[in-house]
């Protein structure tokens, strides 16, 4: 079985609905709330943690149900694939606080 | 007094340490963290919350910083820019959640 | 037929072999080049033409190739999709050039 | 005299003006082409080559001219920077095809 070792952080926005897009980018939290892969939600996208096909599907999966109404959409995707390690999700920022020897905002 | 309504996302990765960098990256979120703005960090990034100027100036202390002791260095920004909203670090994922009805992984 | 109405800029970068990667890259452009698509290559990145899935399938062949021999990799992508709008990997440019009624630096 | 070793692409949208955005960007180009820097446009965005400084203030030109009649803006940035390395916005896709031995399109 694939490992879960990609981590991708995407934010998705239409760019024909005006300056308040939170109803559209709600539909596609809900994709992936539904989707079984772990993620987390931040003021500037959302990363999910799963193998690549995993990842890319589920953002697909977002931009199908937005181009079904939306006519332009931007996509942003940063990819982080580390081979074999998993767990990242928590992990790095982990990583971070034990080299500062404190907790940060998060 | 300019409104804080700037949210400005980054990453910042030496390319010339090897796989494993959060040492180098360490040293920004202490630069971040002692900058007097509110932030987040995620897995994928930092979200610093400011004017257009204190954004980009906290992500050049790191890059003063950085550039210091590493020959390469790649840079990933994202910025949201909504004139005169201030609070939006922590608003805009409540205003998900209310669009939800329910809270979600954060 | 679907519509290549998806334009998909992306770079992607292993972070575990020193700071010249070209020889990396170049695989990644090689894979691209004889995919059939359009695609215009910039400093930064490289802009692909076609279907929502065959710029992502494009994007997954490079990843495959650079993972079999790189342990970590860093992937930047900015997707621009316009319901069924061909042809802008040319016209995007010349729109701005019109507007502004002389050439400018491409 | 500090040294050109810093690119930046950058794309900047407002997202309060509808799904066609050329009239806005257009003026983004403007700004950079008058600015004496050398640049080169792409389909997804601007490469700008200076140092650190030089790169950001023309993006801030850029966000003032949209910010004053925008609502809500986009950035999207990438960074490239390389300690002492000038003249990379031509070498870096001279490096490629030499890589290859042959030209591919840019």
């Amino acid at each position: 079985m694939k490992k879960r070792d990609t981590l991708l952080e995407f934010s998705m926005t239409p760019l024909d609905k005006g300056e308040s897009v939170s109803a559209y980018v709600s539909r596609s939290i809900d994709i992936i709330d539904k989707s079984g892969l772990e993620y987390k939600l931040n003021p500037m996208g959302t990363v999910v943690e799963g193998t690549w096909e995993e990842v890319l599907q589920v953002m697909t999966d977002c931009y199908k149900k937005m181009s079904s109404d939306c006519e332009r959409i931007s996509v942003h995707v940063k990819i982080d694939y580390r081979k074999g390690k998993t767990g990242r999700l928590g992990d790095k920022i982990k990583s971070i606080e034990n080299k500062l020897g404190r907790e940060i905002k998060k």
